[in-house]
């Protein structure tokens, strides 16, 4: 496994270097995929490219999920499964130039093995899953406190928010507060850092992948916001937390139900 | 002028290793003000402390408005006013550890003469007045391009969002999408690195004093949202915002007022 780990950290900090040269030349394509607001852009396309390659050269056997050019839909979940996200929060790339992340997610049988979520232009990656635990840059992270949902920020999709979808402005209510950053990995990085109390979104395989294998090592909860595992098929509403979090938001979640 | 730029610029590098060595020890003291959410730690006060000594040192005549003990209450704008947030971004200073800024305005007659907004954890300093511009760090920084508000993201508050106040709800819908980072500092520099077409929120003047001198050097817009001029006394809501963004989300919080 060490030398699956050592290969992916590689790839990562090379298409870190491809990204920043990008923003460097500023000759980017923006087109447009679902609506106006949801970005692609020939770097995200560049980057999966390259992590493909890299992959398929490593390991010509697994099996490939990936957020763009057609690559985003998988049945058999068998055997060694990447799941990539090239640029995650492309919106604050092509806007911000920054807090936007590559993560990269190792499935085995279906289960979540290793994740890797690097911050390229904070130079922070987050990496590691169940057998090893979790590291930042070369340190080892220490599992966060569980936090209570009352002690801590909530990171929030503002669309759901806005509807208070599942009682999404309660669950704010009783937390210190809601954080939106455009950007799942900013966010499933403040969890494992014990930043967040809890993430609730609405989120497709490559969004969670790499997240999901680290919160597991620490102990976290994650599912859809109805309790149920998540189906790495298309987008569905997200939630990750602290034990104890989790647990509020989710009694909260079934008031919003008995009220409908 | 110039070494009156020295010296702040000291006195807020001395003031974020004050914070750094806090955050080492690890001993922080946390209180609340006005609810659960509104925090202030000795931390707060101590660089408030440490900031005030500076400013009667180099200028005994000038008058402090300034948020911690006291000192946040000030009718006459005569002569020099430095205006200080010692910690913008509390809550995130607590609970993240980053993401959090030093702020100082300095006003004469009323006016923004020079506005530093530090955001201590990644070392970025943003700086400038409309005589000299506007610098990040010891680069000139280039007044951004006037964003409309369908092309920008949108700094907002989550309890204005909630309740689409002014029609809240309706501006982000036209934007591209709205952020909540919980510290007008990260905003404020957003806005002045063309990373948000605008902000919106509920501030008190030493949230705003520093900002409000550099978005002015760049042509921006800033008043309350009902465009009259900020009092500077006291918490109102709040809009900083390209032209084109303005003038779009001011016709909008109109809109907001026929309805009603």
């Amino acid at each position: 496994m060490q030398i699956m780990i050592n290969e992916i950290k590689n790839w990562m900090k090379e298409a870190a270097e491809l990204i920043k040269k990008e923003i460097a030349k500023n000759e980017m394509t923006v087109d447009t995929k679902n609506g106006r607001r949801d970005l692609v852009t020939n770097v995200d396309q560049k980057v999966q490219d390259f992590l493909i390659e890299q992959i398929s050269a490593f390991d010509p056997d697994a099996k490939i999920l990936a957020e763009e050019n057609g690559r985003d839909h998988l049945t058999d979940f068998s055997g060694r499964v990447f799941i990539i996200d090239p640029i995650d929060g492309t919106l604050n790339f092509v806007l911000e130039r920054e807090n936007f992340c590559i993560m990269i997610g190792v499935y085995e049988q279906g289960q979540g093995k290793l994740g890797f979520i690097y911050n390229v232009m904070e130079d922070l990656l987050l990496w590691g899953g169940k057998e090893i635990g979790v590291f930042i840059n070369e340190e080892n992270l220490k599992a966060p406190d569980d936090l209570s949902l009352k002690d801590g920020l909530v990171g929030m999709n503002s669309s759901m928010y806005r509807k208070n979808s599942y009682n999404a402005q309660v669950m704010a209510e009783h937390s210190m507060g809601v954080r939106m950053s455009g950007c799942a990995g900013l966010e499933l990085i403040g969890l494992l850092r014990g930043e967040r109390s809890a993430y609730v979104s609405s989120l497709a395989p490559w969004d969670y992948a790499a997240g999901n294998a680290m919160l597991e090592a620490f102990g976290m909860k994650v599912s859809n916001i109805n309790g149920r595992p998540l189906k790495f098929d298309g987008r569905e509403h997200f939630i990750a937390a602290t034990p104890k979090a989790y647990e509020k938001m989710m009694a909260l979640v079934e008031e919003a139900k008995d009220e409908n």
